[in-house]
């Protein structure tokens, strides 16, 4: 799409993480890189509406980072800026890359931040909870007026600490994301299928099951839809994949303003595909300089990897999600 | 499909193992029940094509395990029986039920196996070699005629102990399937799609991945082909779930005789859903229930799975293996 059409979609706001992130994997290593789930979420998001992003950096965040977000057109005007050090993360991945082994976390500002959501932003329509503290979560939701869709992400932490609090964000989603493993736990079952009810019967329509290299599964009232992994040879750094999977997700639905099952669905595979980008390179080093052009022509293989027979009846094109 | 369109295919000629089964899961538990991997997929197979079995029982083998066979129209000529007892195998699951625990193996006749393969077997088009030492799988090619297409299978243990031979079982064969595990361990790789690469650089012309809940990937020199898993909510007993699989694809390719890329794929997800039968209860108790019908109403099932927009351009329908 052309950054004109870009533009004529709603807005995306991602509220989470942006980091200084130091990683290493089998495949080289990155130190004081640009990270965060809020940072992965609205550059992959922004590839299809305009994104805001709420989030707290300390005064020593490099001038080269916040010069690229706004490159792509992100509004950062909702990134706060406060004395002190940002918020840092040492991690690194094993030879399988599947699991993220923290070494060291600094929190530093973002020990004492409270999410403040400008004039600007409250009605924005999409918005993305990012994994974060649920009581930030909500201290959002309370701030914007109306929107159209939230969908909320979260980690195994917050699960275990503030499992009422997680409940209560889901209470208040209409799509929830969490990876595999985290839905095992959370609803104390090995079967996602199950785990994805208990989600749902939270009050999210939609669960999207994250599960890395296996691809990811979204289940909604309607029926249950598997999205394939891009089968990639190589992945480099894994950081941000379930963000950038969000990012995209949400973006596609906020440019599209189209909330029907078949929508939703093509919004997970642009997801995917923009998670499958992003773990090609370190940090957002492939998304900088990912193009609108290679998306598509991803999305058309996506069709090629799933595609087996014709289905004939699909659905109507009813608007799934509506609410307020 | 009826009784008659069914018995219309080529024939499907199975070997492997015949045993009894000895199996707890989290869900229940039996004793001495039918198993082994040649009759798994004979099974499978048999709900498309004629098929044949070559294996051997000890003279303990129960008359009612046979009779079922023949119930479903299964060749069993080519079973030996032998004095002795038969191959018997003790197994549990955990929690997870995606490994099983071998708690202790009984070779009994199995020790002193050679498939012998009847004179009225020997033109068998379809040809599953399922997981035996691969020294018998070459053995079982030397007596056939003029197979027209040759699936194969293995495990760890004959990767580790026997790489040799099940290099040139895979070069005599068109098709190999391994699990996701067996893969990286053959191809000393993390990485799945580097994996189907190497197998298939030692002839056969597809790779089948199996990643049990997560479904499947078929790797062919067109493209590669991603099919989900059949979302579950209760798996009974996983114990066959890869030799079902198998023999639902090549029983599917032979009642369809049509090896296009389109057809694998078609294959596969029937094979899929077998598999995903097969689960949903012990032994075999879920395929002797199993009906044509279920099986077309769970592959359409499949078809909305996976389905998120149409493919315009897929394939020109042309033969894809060939041999000869």
């Amino acid at each position: 799409m052309t950054e004109e059409e870009r533009n004529g979609g709603c807005g995306v706001l991602t509220v989470g993480s942006l980091a200084l992130d130091n990683v290493e994997t089998p495949l080289g290593k990155v130190e004081d890189a640009l990270g965060g789930a809020a940072v992965y979420s609205a550059v992959a998001a922004s590839f299809f509406a305009p994104a805001m992003m709420v989030c707290v950096a300390g005064e020593d965040f490099p001038e080269r980072h916040f010069s690229f977000l706004k490159e792509r057109q992100i509004d950062i005007s909702g990134i706060q800026i406060v004395p002190g050090k940002s918020f840092r993360w040492w991690g690194s991945y094993d030879y399988d890359l599947n699991q993220a082994r923290t070494l060291r976390t600094e929190l530093n500002v973002f020990n004492d931040f409270h999410p403040v959501i400008p004039e600007s932003y409250k009605d924005a329509p999409y918005v993305f909870l990012a994994n974060i503290d649920p009581d930030l979560q909500l201290e959002v939701l309370a701030q914007l007026r109306a929107p159209k869709l939230v969908v909320c992400d979260t980690m195994n932490f917050w699960i275990e600490k503030k499992r009422d609090r997680v409940v209560e964000v889901l209470r208040k989603s209409d799509v929830a994301f969490m990876n595999d493993a985290e839905a095992r736990e959370f609803c104390g079952t090995s079967s996602v299928v199950k785990a994805a009810e208990l989600i749902r019967s939270y009050g999210p329509d939609v669960a999207v099951i994250k599960k890395g290299e296996h691809g990811a599964l979204m289940f909604t009232d309607h029926t249950h839809f598997a999205a394939p992994a891009y089968p990639l040879a190589e992945v480099k750094d894994p950081t941000g994949a379930g963000d950038s999977f969000a990012g995209g997700f949400i973006g596609y639905l906020a440019h599209t303003d189209e909330l029907t099952e078949r929508n939703l669905r093509k919004a997970v595979v642009y997801g995917s595909a923009l998670a499958s980008f992003n773990v090609e390179d370190f940090s957002l080093e492939r998304l900088r300089r990912l193009t609108h052009r290679e998306i598509s022509d991803r999305y058309e293989e996506f069709k090629r990897i799933s595609f087996f027979e014709e289905v004939e009846i699909f659905d109507s094109g009813q608007i799934y999600i509506r609410r307020g």
